[in-house]
């Protein structure tokens, strides 16, 4: 009832329609009637009204909700069961109990805030409430686990392209799965599985998409590193829209690599990449090395031309010296 | 209390002693001496109470309680915690519970009886009650996900050493991680990981071991390719110092395998393998062929030596040829 009351207001395009017609149209009170009303408006939507005419949508909710989402998904596997939540400790670990639990591919977990946001190799991820998007994605791929880092790459080439058509903003990756704009990052992409040792079970694609957010609200331990596609495109962005471009996008290219394999998505991170054919430093596990970096290879690890030769980078971490250094 | 009044029993081995000696000696009443000794009955010990006597341990128990495994445990890391349960209906999804909510790397978990133990590729695992060891070992490995694949040889490895020391029955791996006895199964080995793209959070290593189950109590669709240690070794066989060996051997071999990587279990693999030599149907995922098995490389995957070359396998299932039909 909620969503057919909302439906006749956007119907009605900012024009006042009574109660009474509400009540009538729909055959409930009117009594429910301004029940539903005081509920929409409690999720985002800016309703007035008017003691004669009656209500009034005058601005439509900016909140991630299942119903904003569906009315403008292109995609039809990616996002058709919807979790939604105001706060979450982490998006990815709602997706992965989700997961476990037998949901279908396609499944998404969405939150306004997350309160113990993740990136990767346990670092933390600042999201604040409303101000960008915390996403999670559940695929079941028919990969071997030994694929699963090439679905990394992948989620990159995807998310960054739709930033860039939706925002206009030139944003590009940095090895393996960080998408800077001006050398500050504005996603990071946490990928997890639970596989068998031959086969994935599934895998949740969790990306922190900073939309919203203004340069002085990041912390400042971040504040040098970290910016937002709102600083990047000088405007704010639609986060529904942008959610459904990289549903859109993300379902487009994995439907390519389930058909034809890896490597156009190969091809097009190297294209969309600002890594290769800059200096490095290289953090591994268990060393420290610079050199240029020159290519990604089949399996996705980022290649090193060092001083000692050719270096294979499969995990760790990858900083890009500034220009003004080398 | 309950243990230490089993330990008085054990130390009288077999020899009678009085309620009132336990009750003096460990200062308890002897009501609380009785209803000790009728649980430690309902744990599967045998013991004889005489009117005048007092108590005798007539039998140990032979279920898998964590008293009597730690009492045998020659490991220091698998086996520190103990998770016992009579039945589950899969000890690997226990195991994942615990994983996931953080228990330290070696947690065991042991069933008498799984309601639906599961194999590899999602197939079913006969489990009855009492008669096999039904355990899931849970490590965190210091690998890439990559080298996963790997984890699971190391296991067979280790579990098929451990056999053929307790038992002496001349068990052989199949590939990559059954156990067979004159070409029937005695063990399957069930591998499952949580990963980040770069890190393993925790593996999980399942097995199956058909220990004390009589050839006919199989069901009808397995009894042509299932048999059990009892039937090889010609004995019943202790499931508790099998356990405490596995484990031994389990810890070893991992411990070799972090100091010093893969290398020295691909080779002990092919020494154990029975799959290396002979004639093999490969039903992979999307394709069916024949050849003869040859090798395994560094990854663990099988190379398949066919009248269009060689082939390599890294899932799927491998069927022997018997030798009759070459």
């Amino acid at each position: 009832m909620r969503t057919a009351i909302l439906e006749v207001l956007k119907k009605n395009s900012g024009q006042y329609i009574s109660g009474e017609d509400i009540s009538h149209t729909l055959k409930v009170s009117r009594t429910a009637v301004w029940k539903h009303i005081r509920a929409l408006k409690e999720d985002g939507y800016a309703i007035e009204a008017h003691p004669r005419l009656g209500y009034a949508l005058r601005q439509n909710t900016d909140r991630l909700l299942p119903a904003e989402i569906k009315a403008q998904l292109t995609s039809t596997v990616l996002g058709r069961e919807i979790h939604y939540f105001s706060e979450l400790d982490s998006t990815n670990n709602e997706a992965k109990k989700l997961a476990t639990n037998g949901c279908q591919e396609g499944t998404i977990v969405v939150a306004e805030a997350q309160a113990t946001g993740r990136g990767r190799l346990a670092r933390g991820w600042f999201s604040p409430h409303g101000k960008g998007i915390w996403l999670s994605v559940v695929l079941r791929p028919p990969f071997s686990p030994m694929e699963a880092a090439k679905c990394t790459l992948m989620a990159a080439v995807a998310v960054n392209r739709a930033i860039n058509e939706v925002t206009g903003a030139g944003c590009g990756i940095k090895w393996p799965n960080d998408i800077l704009w001006n050398g500050r990052k504005v996603v990071g992409i946490l990928t997890e599985m639970s596989a068998e040792m031959d086969a994935i079970n599934h895998i949740v694609i969790g990306m922190g998409i900073n939309v919203n957010i203004d340069q002085q609200e990041f912390p400042s331990e971040i504040a040098a590193t970290a910016t937002s596609l709102a600083v990047a495109a000088g405007r704010q962005v639609s986060r529904v829209k942008l959610l459904t471009a990289i549903l859109a996008e993300l379902e487009r290219v994995y439907t390519v690599v389930k058909n034809s394999g890896f490597a156009s998505v190969l091809d097009d991170w190297k294209t969309q990449s600002i890594t290769l054919g800059q200096q490095v430093d290289v953090h591994g596990i268990d060393r420290t090395f610079t050199g240029v970096a020159v290519d990604i290879d089949a399996d996705g690890a980022l290649l090193i031309k060092t001083s000692q030769g050719l270096e294979r980078v499969l995990a760790g971490d990858v900083s890009i010296r500034p220009a003004s250094c080398i």
